[in-house]
């Protein structure tokens, strides 16, 4: 079985339950399964015996939660200097209320969770526009679940945020399947 | 006076149309006065008359405008090269057509430029989140006006859109009539 | 007087050696004192109470350390809810161990540190390219002290390192002296 | 055979020259081929034909060259607006002069050129920090060739720049090989 973890920090379950969908779209792929922690939960073993790992975070001031950024940097740190994750298969995902209309910092957050997961030498999955649920639940980068209106009124997910994280997870699933335990790097 | 002047580059005329909802906000400042002019068009004298400078630009596959690079390429480096903006005051704004829903890259297009901004030793301003209109125009690198949903259909500017981008061509007015003129850095 | 706050997470004591002599820089201006805190003792008052904030970080896993964002997500977020700092100057400096010989993440540590300067409103000041010491230890964003040769040779700070440290305080506590109390922003 | 193409804009050489050593290396593995082209010679069909892409950019004013950008602009646009390059392979590299010692911006020239990629729905190859030649040539994001001191001086390539950049290319051309023309995303 080719294994992916999902790694995240929620506040009031948004992220978690994104999470889970992302889950539901790993577990659809055929020979793949899914595991999730919330990051003050996980160990470096847990990454290790993983052939793929998905990072979600909210947005906060601009970027990633705090959280995450303490398992970067004391759980993946150690990863890192010992080259151990090289050739695994990276992801992120983030949920923001929204304010502003425009992402409120969406994109440096996942940009500080794709230099984490570079840094590690995992290969990175982007989010294809076409993927089913884009237009109202993404970025490039990957999904992004906004759970209020610019004016912060929340509105939970919609349909479309849903479908394109499950989708995420099947194309995360698909390229750990063809990935895993290849030596693929010269290091 | 103190002069501020906005580069731009626009496709179909929604980042001029901001760009002239920015001016009308740095006129309304007394003492302030503001020009306009595409990236094409605009000179190295052109920058060095002015106390302020606001950039703005289209979201092109997540960032900035070909154009607007070829003239800080081009214009500004020489400028850099001879450190001769040191001190001026720089802002910037975007203009996204919204597929997604979180921004289609305009935090990256707004950092490229802030990049610019910085390598020419301006002093940025960023955009409040109390700014009026903040809630559908914001983010808090300057405003970003989205033209169209998720989905991409066309929706032209909100109210709030053109009342952020107003209120941002105030506050660049009021900062340049503050430091206008004076020599604050080391070099 | 003009008060400037430096906040800063240290693990060997290289960041904090960064600060105290940005903070000499400070207090070369006349009319401007400084205060020094870890991330972990500073309070909502002691931004509150200040003209102007710099903000310095190690460089860990490409972007800043956990510490630096756990401040920003619980004291930093509550002053953001009130627009508590718009106005104020803000500025930011990294140390980065130089492995790789491309400053390993400096540029998203410093600009995860600048988007909770603009999501609190506050004024950016950036580094110009003629600032004494820029040579070795500059970028365009803030400071960087490299504290170790590409290939991971611990060199400690050259002197360029800590003059260019010192001048960015010079240049914080002037714009902070000329625009502290004013109010610049319509919100 | 697996085909790479390199695509790049250059000023006075350097990242041609990176894009030699890179397009060795790819060539050392066996059932890849590859081809370079300034981006400005560069069409769509080249890009469609290819499995992998790599994009080459000297760094300017902290960020792209504008002819890649005018490229990205221009040409590739219109493939991601047709989803014709999802689930090829991507990956980028940098040449910066070295002022001030800590990438001059490397890091958002290659986040722009990563956008590019991720936009098309390109699948993302770091560069692991046990890459021989990482030392004094990498970033995670991908090689970096300075070729002048902090200072300025021009001291050409160093052998681990040209190690590393080659290693890269050996990169590309496996997962390449790996994946090409399997159907990954569900779009």
């Amino acid at each position: 079985m080719t294994k992916v973890i999902i790694v995240y920090a929620t506040d009031y379950g948004s992220t978690k339950k994104m999470a889970e969908v992302i889950a539901e779209g790993v577990r659809l792929v055929e020979g793949a399964n899914c595991v999730l922690k919330p990051a003050e939960e996980t160990s470096a073993e847990d990454l290790i015996s993983s052939d793929a790992v998905i990072f979600g975070s909210p947005v906060h001031m601009g970027s990633l939660d705090w959280r995450m950024k303490k398992f970067f940097d004391s759980v993946c740190s150690g990863l890192w200097m010992k080259d151990t994750l090289n050739g695994k298969v990276g992801a992120v995902f983030v949920t923001a209320g929204g304010f502003g209309g425009t992402g409120s910092g969406a994109e440096l957050t996942m940009l500080s969770m794709l230099a984490n997961i570079a840094e590690l030498g995992m290969i990175m999955v982007p989010l294809p526009k076409n993927t089913p649920g884009y237009t109202n639940g993404g970025l490039h980068w990957g999904p992004c679940a906004r759970t209020a209106t610019g004016a912060m009124e929340q509105t939970g997910f919609s349909g479309e945020m849903t479908e394109v994280a499950r989708n995420h997870g099947i194309h995360v699933a698909r390229i750990a399947l063809e990935l895993a335990g290849k030596k693929l790097f010269t290091g």
